[in-house]
């Protein structure tokens, strides 16, 4: 069962082998949202994505007779476990779909990963692995649906708690549910987790809405960290917890990208301007308050403005 | 006379007043230059530039009587100014060429500053700001040819060589030549300067190569930051330091600038990206060695890549 105690034990054996990443602060978007924000740049984590932490969790626990790890991604987990694997000496396949960015798929190959090339729907992914693990031995490394993965993702929850001591809420971007799973178990009592979601790739809020697991939306949001649909494990610890998702539309998330880079002067990719774009949405709900908000991977490509 | 104790005392001045701003490092980039290299943040400091230090340092030196402050600028002093100024509760004027960025004139109206239009040359904005001062009484804050100014911009040296303590280099943009004069006083014995200089705006290599101090070229580097021509006291602590100065093409600048942006993951203008231009030339001259390397500002708008 995974509880506070699995968070901490990942924390423990990440110490040091992940970075413990800045808190940026600006009195301009303070003022907009009017609270007090604190953005955890998980942007500057190894790899450029908080995804590091869950991966490099779940190859720490591999057996030793392991030789290879597997698992399918559009892009900052494979990156993420091809870093982590790379660690350890383990070959790493990335299954991953052939209309991926193209700065997601050198991120993979960076890091030493190989790409198997798929279609860009889930069921395309699943099958190819499928069939790859039938002719080879490979360890599988889900990308969220997974208590490791999730222990994993929410010692970043421990470490902003660690860094601000009044935090009262923290808002994260929702896709498979990763990340604001480990945060909810991470944080217990201490701060309340709140999600935010596309409102193409909504599949989230629409599962809590009918408290029913909706499979994913076709991959059309500008986000492609936030196509995946929600995880079992997932679903079930962001119903338990009565968890809000709120919804932004594209538009609202370039905005609130561009926002985020002209203040914070940091590279962000689309997916970790979803809170942002929802608490510029959402302003009343959070005012005066402590407010952490998740700058979860700068994983794009940016050129000058024209 | 301007030497280390005067940045010392700017120093003390501004401490906690302006940012301490952040290192970054990447194993990446070590491995492409072959040295390690610590990226001083300068971008993330007030106003988005580290003209605040220079600026600042000159608003807390004006006289009681003194209602309001005056500069020309084509947008960062002239930004680090206004909010300095608005700091002491004076009225901030900027005389500032109409073809500046709109980045920069937002960035200079954002901090209340009062824009008044110039031509792009150098000799129009004097004579425009000569006479406005016939008929208003404004203190001159120059933008680099200036005691008070090389002191304040000093201070960075001085702050990165306390996070840094084996540094041996520090790489630096060369405009006007406020900055590198301050670091070349502030730094003294303790770390070696050496600037980097576009090469269409690289009147301050050819004054030094000639030994007599030449006017600005015509404006036309992407660099925008760094079409000044050199200062007389910026150009004479050059001369007497005999600092080495290197020249990169516009390619290179732009080069460099999207490999900080996709790595560093953070937003640099173009005449931060000047140094580590100049670094990827000269890989060589710095093999092992421990360099800073000063990011001096972020105001730029960047968009998504197509």
């Amino acid at each position: 069962m995974l509880n506070l105690e699995s968070v901490e034990q990942a924390s423990q054996l990440l110490k040091g082998k992940v970075h413990r990443t800045p808190i940026l602060q600006s009195s301009t978007l303070n003022e907009i949202v009017g609270c007090y924000l604190y953005f955890k740049c998980e942007n500057l984590q190894k790899t450029g994505a908080f995804k590091a932490r869950g991966a490099l969790y779940s190859v720490l626990n591999v057996s030793e007779q392991c030789e290879s790890v597997i698992t399918h991604s559009s892009g900052n987990h494979g990156a993420a476990l091809a870093w982590a694997a790379r660690q350890q000496n383990l070959t790493c396949y990335v299954v991953c779909p052939e209309t991926a960015s193209e700065t997601k798929k050198a991120n993979i190959r960076r890091y030493g990963g190989i790409i198997i090339p798929c279609g860009p729907e889930l069921a395309s992914r699943e099958e190819v692995m499928r069939e790859f693990l039938d002719s080879h031995e490979s360890h599988v490394v889900p990308p969220y649906d997974d208590d490791l993965i999730i222990a994993g993702q929410g010692t970043m929850a421990l470490e902003l708690l660690d860094q601000v001591k009044d935090l009262e809420e923290i808002w994260v971007p929702v896709g498979g549910g990763g990340l604001i799973s480990g945060c909810i178990v991470g944080a217990g009592n201490r701060a309340r987790v709140v999600g935010a979601e596309p409102e193409l790739a909504g599949e989230t809020y629409e599962s809590l809405q009918r408290n029913e697991r909706l499979p994913p939306y076709p991959p059309k949001s500008i986000a492609d960290g936030l196509l995946a649909g929600v995880g079992v494990r997932n679903f079930e610890i962001l119903s338990r917890h009565q968890t809000s998702v709120f919804l932004v539309t594209e538009a609202e998330i370039v905005e609130a990208m561009r926002l985020i880079w002209s203040t914070l002067k940091i590279v962000i990719e689309p997916s970790s301007a979803v809170p942002m774009a929802a608490l510029l949405k959402n302003k009343e709900k959070v005012r005066g308050k402590h407010v952490g908000v998740v700058l979860t991977g700068g994983n794009v490509q940016v050129d000058l403005a024209k």
